[in-house]
C-alpha cells in the first residue's frame, strides 16, 4: 500500500481533477490511499500525522532541505523499498512546513525541487511522480 | 513583456485550466504570452522556436541539468534581469528535449527539479513561479 498523509483542502477543481486522474493510474499498478487532514496550526497538525503513521510502514517526508533524486532514481527507490517493506507512506506539510519531530522520525526525507510549491500542486506533482516510477520499473513508455 | 515558447498541445482540461487561471493571475502584474508550437522532431521543433527568439530578449531555457533556485532567488533574478531588459523568454521543451544549441544561446539555464515532468504539468508548475515570484516582489502574502 501506499499511503499519502497531506494537510489541507484542494479548493481547485483542476487540481482535484488531475489528482483523481493520477490516482486512478497508479491504482493499476499499486493499491493506494490519500488521508486529507484538516489544517490547523502546526502543532495540532502534526499530531494528526503522528495518528496516522505506523512503525511499521516506510515513511518518506517531503522536505524542501531533503534528498534530490530523478525520476529514475527514485523509481529505483520505491522498487528496493518494497522489497522488504509492504506500506510506504509519504508525508507532505500543509502551508505551515511539517515538525521536525515528524522529520525526524520519518525514515527518508526527500526534496523535489528549491522551489517552494503550493501543497495542492504539489500533491499533483507527487502522484505524476509516483505514477512515473511504476511506468519507469515497467518499462512502459510514457510521453506526454 | 514574459514570453513562454511551449512545445506541444496540452490534451487534459485541468491542465489547461490551470494555466488559464495562472497566466490570468500574473497578467495582473506583467504582460504575459504563450506561445505553443507543434509537436514535431527535435530539430524542427528548434527551427521554429528561434524563429521566435528575439536577441534583444533575455532568454531562459528550461533544462534538467540547469541552475536551481529557490523560489526567492527566482524572485530576485527575475527582478533584476527586468532592470537592463524588457523582455524575459522562457523556453520549455517538448518531449523529445531541446536542442543543445538553443540550451548554448540562451543567457541562463534553469533547472526547477532533478525530476523528469510531463511538458504540460511543468508548463503550470513554471507559471505558479512566475506568479509566485510577483506575490514576493511585492511583499503580498500568498497561501493556498
Amino acid at each position: 500500500m501506499i499511503n499519502i498523509i497531506c494537510v489541507g483542502k484542494i479548493k481547485e477543481n483542476y487540481l482535484k481533477d488531475g489528482i483523481n486522474d493520477y490516482q486512478k493510474r497508479i491504482s493499476k499498478y499499486h493499491k493506494i490511499n490519500i488521508i486529507e487532514l484538516p489544517d490547523n496550526d502546526i502543532i495540532n497538525e502534526g499530531n494528526e500525522i503522528i495518528k496516522h503513521l505506523n512503525k511499521k510502514d516506510y515513511i518518506i517526508v517531503l522536505d524542501i532541505t531533503g534528498n534530490e533524486l530523478s525520476s529514475v532514481e527514485l523509481a529505483d527507490k520505491l522498487d528496493k523499498t518494497f522489497i522488504i517493506n509492504s506500506n510506504i507512506t509519504f508525508i507532505i506539510g500543509g502551508s505551515n512546513g511539517i515538525r521536525d519531530d515528524i522529520k525526524e522520525l520519518a525514515n527518508y526525507r526527500l526534496s523535489f525541487s528549491k522551489l517552494t510549491y503550493p501543497h495542492g500542486l504539489f500533491r499533483l506533482i507527487l502522484l505524476e511522480q509516483i505514477y512515473r516510477s511504476f511506468k519507469i520499473l515497467n518499462n512502459e513508455t510514457y510521453h506526454k
